[in-house]
């Protein structure tokens, strides 16, 4: 009798790390759900159905920002700021999550935790990490803060009362923080689409979010060294990798989507506006989803280029989504350097394992399936076009948020499809995929290797 | 001044092997270029463009069977013969040097080559290889007089005179077991929608040339053995991944097409009708691009999921282009066992070697980022959808070629983009990744391993 009542308690410290890590998820999601129901923070006289409120806290939870209902006109104050609560815990509590996964997995494999918490080297890994946690949450709160003092003195410019003001930059700084890409505006930025200020605080608020969290850190630690230390000071190979291919991408977006729209949505503006509105526009398909664009004005090809941009999405350990940058750059380099017929992958003087290389082709290829079958999915199920269901899928994975217009007007199948991509974009694939892992098992049998033909 | 005669010939022999391969295969488009250029092989008063012409020879010659120009109308029955030719070459000619190349390497890393002819054991390559070659041309030629003899006897009740009837006979059965898809009805196999046995003729001729040589060999060699000796023989790994997933992906394709299609353009047709109907397109997805219906009239949702099975394509070392099989079902092996945790990756109680994981996933991206790519391009320089774009692209790529209909009306850059990706689905991504493989160098540098976060 006993033993049966038991049994669901032995089993639970069974569970791997990575399905305790899903499943604090679908919790995290719960409460949201919870309170994002509550009549006390929804405007007056406003319904939302039970599919509507889960999808907006699925949306809140892993920041992606893709909404079925508009958030202006559905929450009231109390409800920004239960929102804005929701939204800090999406980015920085999974983000420290991220990590801790890290972490607790370098503990078990024994490097990767001493490298990621550098800074506490010699110290045991559970109290490294604790302090780890309340670094990330200071540092982003400080960002934060600063973000939202400089918008809403900024903001009283555009609004009648102080409170409004404030409200507004304190919403707005805490959504491109955590790159969650809701807007209380009813519009995003479009009103400040001629606004230099407001949209290069914005693209540094996103990109700080985006980055990573190990970078910040890194940073962090470099800007409060003393200057005579500073030379000895090395940046780690991952935080030179992710970077550099994070502001590549930045660049490349910004180039391709200029020559793309130069004589498209572009074609009124200055050269300076137009390469304001280039690199915003490519800042915010790394994660943020914030518009200052109608992007529906888009060519097709923008848009699927886009679509491309948001699948790879952030830094690892990021406020974002995707298969992340880092992913993407050793896929590159391995083609690259398999292609030149070399036996090890380097990258600044420093060799990828060959375990890392799998992982990266695992992450993509995997990620890739889901969003294909997602699309296939998707377009039994909708009236809309091929480009508009793509689009929303891999915005949904890249947990970016932008899209063609069309999240309210899903079916409920297709709003469970969206939700699925945002909760595995930003729970990431591994999570995903070791879901299904069980307790390792040693291989009892050893079997001869076949030869194969490949391609 | 003799230095500099002779300079280009001692450069030659440093060629590497698939750099060699590929300047044979450009050889090859330009002799078939020129062939098919000639007036004596077109109709009278017809004349083609040089893009339109080069567009066909590579078509031909990769046998994809896209056509920038109505075949029947253009070509004269002498015409038909050359083209028939042509595609002897690229299906027969261009698998035997599929599998010379793996022989080739198999002799240098040493194992491949034993493994490939294993029917030749403890022969020396290069005698092993004049006789695999010879035993390719004979099987398939066989093949193809078996299915002439057939389709020409049942053709007279098509066809007014006897000539007609063995001159289609003779062109459908060299088209469809090469998988070159080309037709000179004008209408690909649609007159003969209603007739069972046409298309199960096809469908046998289809599959003979794209499961792949080395199961052919297998077959052949498994059907003239004794029966005593038969319970011995064992068909190697590969052959059997090969075939299961070949297979697999026939069931797949024609249950998902019935599912997807009986309410459209399978509405009107009998139960075995359908049947047929839906295992033919799945068949001719593989590589054949053969029509019985009119693929305009599929659903959006058949044309992506049909623009992923010609992605796929056929077997290693066939008549076929795409990925390949072995790849696609390596890399689904790779990643279930990856997200269970095993250690190695097991196939019919085999192990598949690390090395070729690697190589599966570098296959299969390198691909995706290609028809990528060229899709973007031509949604820039062509006024089709994305659909209809992405079709095209993934019809080249697995040298399929079935279209939507743009492939006359695209722009000459858009030509040439298609014309790119039909030769590179034939010969293959190693071939093409390794143009830039220069002669093997030695690590000169070991540098540390660098610690990633990936995904
Ligand atoms: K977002
Ligand atoms: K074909």
């Amino acid at each position: 009798m006993f033993k049966i009542l038991r049994l669901p308690f032995r089993k639970l410290p069974q569970l791997s790390t990575f399905q305790l890590f899903v499943i604090f998820y679908l919790m995290a999601i719960s409460i949201a759900t919870l309170v994002l129901s509550m009549p006390f923070f929804l405007e007056d006289g406003v319904t939302v159905s039970f599919i509507d409120t889960l999808f907006t806290a699925i949306s809140a939870i892993s920041v992606t920002g893709l909404t079925a209902v508009p958030i202006e006109l559905t929450f009231n104050t109390a409800g920004y700021f239960a929102l804005a609560f929701i939204l800090q815990f999406g980015g920085i509590g999974i983000m420290t999550l991220g990590t801790t996964i890290y972490l607790l997995l370098g503990k078990k494999i024994g490097i990767r935790g001493r490298q990621l918490i550098s800074v506490d080297q010699n110290r045991s890994t559970l109290s490294g990490l604790v302090k780890l946690m309340l670094k990330i949450l200071r540092t982003v709160l400080f960002i934060e803060l600063v973000g939202m003092i400089i918008l809403s003195l900024h903001y009283l410019n555009y609004f009648d009362t102080w409170q409004e003001a404030w409200l507004q930059g304190f919403f707005a700084s805490v959504s491109a923080t955590t790159n969650a890409g809701f807007d209380i505006t009813g519009a995003s930025l479009e009103p400040f689409a001629n606004d230099y200020f407001v949209q290069i605080v914005n693209m540094c608020l996103l990109v700080s979010g985006a980055i990573g969290f190990p970078v910040l850190m890194e940073i962090e630690q470099w800007l409060f060294m003393r200057k005579a230390e500073r030379h000895r000071f090395r940046f780690s190979t991952f935080a030179k990798l992710t970077t550099t291919t994070f502001f590549l991408l930045v660049l490349f977006g910004a180039v391709i989507f200029y020559l793309l729209e130069r004589q498209h949505v572009l074609a009124d503006d200055s050269f300076l506006t137009a390469i304001i509105h280039s690199f915003f526009q490519s800042i915010t398909t790394r994660n943020g989803g914030l518009q200052t664009l109608d992007i529906n004005q888009f060519t097709p090809t923008t848009l699927m280029f886009f679509s491309f941009l948001m699948f790879v999405g952030a830094s690892p350990s990021s406020v974002g989504g995707g298969i992340r940058t880092t992913t993407f750059a050793i896929v590159l380099l391995a083609i690259y350097h398999y292609a030149k017929g070399h036996t090890a992958i380097k990258v600044f003087k420093r060799e990828i394992a060959r375990e890392d290389v799998l992982k990266a082709f695992i992450v993509m290829t995997t990620a890739l399936f889901l969003c294909l079958l997602a699309v296939l999915c998707l377009s039994i199920s909708e009236p809309f076009s091929n480009l508009e269901i793509t689009f929303e899928v891999f915005s949904a994975f890249g947990t970016t948020g932008l899209s063609l217009g069309i999240t309210s007007d899903l079916t409920v199948f297709g709003k469970i499809i969206i939700m699925i991509m945002m909760f595995v974009g930003r729970i990431g694939i591994f999570s995903f995929l070791f879901i299904i892992r069980g307790k390792p098992t040693k291989d009892l049998y050893k079997y001869p290797k076949a030869k194969m033909i490949i391609g």
